[in-house]
C-alpha cells in the first residue's frame, strides 16, 4: 500500500469559487504551496474539452512537484490527460471497471457515506476512500446526508483502507478528524476562493501535521 | 472505409421523451425492428453507472442483430461497454484523443455544424460526421443554430467521410436529405416517444431507401 501522505490535505477545485479555469490553477499553484498534499479535479458542468486543457494546465504545474493530480468521474479524461488518478462516487464508473480502465498503477479513489458503504470497499481496487459529507456542505449539490462526528468515526473504525475526510470541512475540525483516524482531510470552500488560498492552506496543513503528531493518533 | 450503410437511419435515444432506461432498451427494440440501422445511447445528465447499465441492456439486444451500439461523449463508458462506438461533439475529448483512447477498430463520430468545421474534420481519425442541427430541434438544448438546407448542402459539399444528417428530421425531409448527399439520417422525436416506434422507424427506412434510389442521389 502507497503512503497515504498524499492524502493529508487533499484539495477539491471548485470552478465556481476559484472563478474558472485560470483561477482553478492558480489556487492549485498557491494551495500546493501552502502544504496542499493532492489536487483533485472537479467541474461536473464542464464539458471534456474544457477538462482537458484545465487539466493539461494542472498537470504542468504538479507534475514537478510530486503533487498527484486526481481527475473526478471521468476515466476517459484521466486517460487522456495521463494523470495520477481518478475518484469515483457510488454512482459513477462501478470500482471495477474504473479499475480495469486507468490500469493497475493509478491511484483510484472512491467516495463514501456511510459505515455500510465503507464495508463493501474492495482494497484489492481502491487505494483511498473519501468518506463524507462529515457536515453539510453546499459545494456538492448532490451530496449524501451528513454523517456528523459519530458517522464519521463509525465508518473510518471498519476502513480497509487510507481514508480523507470531506464535507464542511474547517480549520478547527482537524484535530478531531485525525483523532477519529482519517489519513487526511478533503477541502474545498476552505480554500477554493479564500481570500489568500496560500496562507489558507498552510494553516490547514500545519494544523493537520500538528494534529496527527498527538498521542493516540 | 467502412460500407456506411449502417447511418441510414441512426437512431439517438432519448431518456425523456423514452421514459427513462427500460423505455430506452425497448424503444431501440422496436426501432431496430423497424429498420434502424444504429443506436446512440445518450444521457447527458445520467451518472455512469446508468449508462453503463443501459447500455449492457442495448448492447445484449443488439450485437445480435449487428446493429452498432454508440456511446454519446464518454469514451470510458464506450469502452467498459465494449461499445461499437462513440460520438464526440466539438466540446468534447478531440478527436485525437478520443481516437487514442478507444482504439483503431471503434467507429468514431463527431458533430459539425458548419461548412467550416466540416473541412477540419480529420478522416484519418473519424468515420463519420454528424451534419447539424439541420432544422431546430427541442431534443438538445446545447445545439448550434440550425443550418437549414443551404447550411447542410454546402457541408456535405465537402465531407471527407460518410455524413449523417441530424436535427428536426422528420419524413417529409427524408428525400431532400439523401439529395443532399447524405449517407442517412439521424432522429431522436421521430422515433422516441411516438407511439409505435417500430411503425414509425419502419416508415422512415422505407422512405429513405426509396429517396436513395432516386437518380442522382
Amino acid at each position: 500500500m502507497r503512503n497515504p501522505d498524499y492524502l493529508s490535505l487533499y484539495l477539491v477545485l471548485d470552478p465556481e469559487l476559484c472563478g474558472g479555469e485560470r483561477g482553478m490553477v492558480e489556487t492549485a499553484r498557491l494551495a500546493v504551496a501552502g502544504g496542499a498534499s493532492c489536487v483533485q479535479l472537479r467541474a461536473p458542468q464542464w464539458e471534456k474539452s474544457r477538462w482537458l486543457s484545465c487539466g493539461r494546465a494542472l498537470k504542468e504545474l504538479l507534475a514537478p512537484l510530486g503533487v498527484p493530480l486526481i481527475v473526478n468521474d471521468h476515466a476517459d479524461v484521466c486517460l487522456a490527460l495521463d494523470a495520477d488518478g481518478l475518484h469515483i462516487g457510488q454512482q459513477d464508473l462501478p470500482a471495477a471497471e474504473a479499475r480495469a480502465l486507468i490500469g493497475p498503477h493509478r491511484l483510484l479513489g472512491l467516495s463514501v457515506s456511510s459505515e455500510q458503504e465503507m464495508r463493501a470497499v474492495d482494497a484489492s481496487l481502491v487505494d483511498y476512500v473519501g468518506v463524507g459529507p462529515v457536515f453539510a456542505t453546499p459545494t456538492k449539490v448532490d451530496a449524501a446526508p451528513a454523517m456528523g462526528w459519530g458517522g464519521l468515526a463509525r465508518a473510518l473504525a471498519v476502513k480497509p483502507c487510507p481514508a480523507v475526510a470531506i464535507g464542511g470541512i474547517k480549520l478547527p475540525m482537524l484535530p478531531q478528524i485525525a483523532a477519529s483516524g482519517a489519513d487526511g482531510a478533503a477541502v474545498v470552500s476552505a480554500v477554493c476562493g479564500q481570500p489568500d488560498p496560500r496562507a489558507a492552506a498552510a494553516e490547514l496543513r500545519r494544523c493537520w501535521d500538528a494534529a496527527r503528531q498527538q498521542p493516540g493518533t
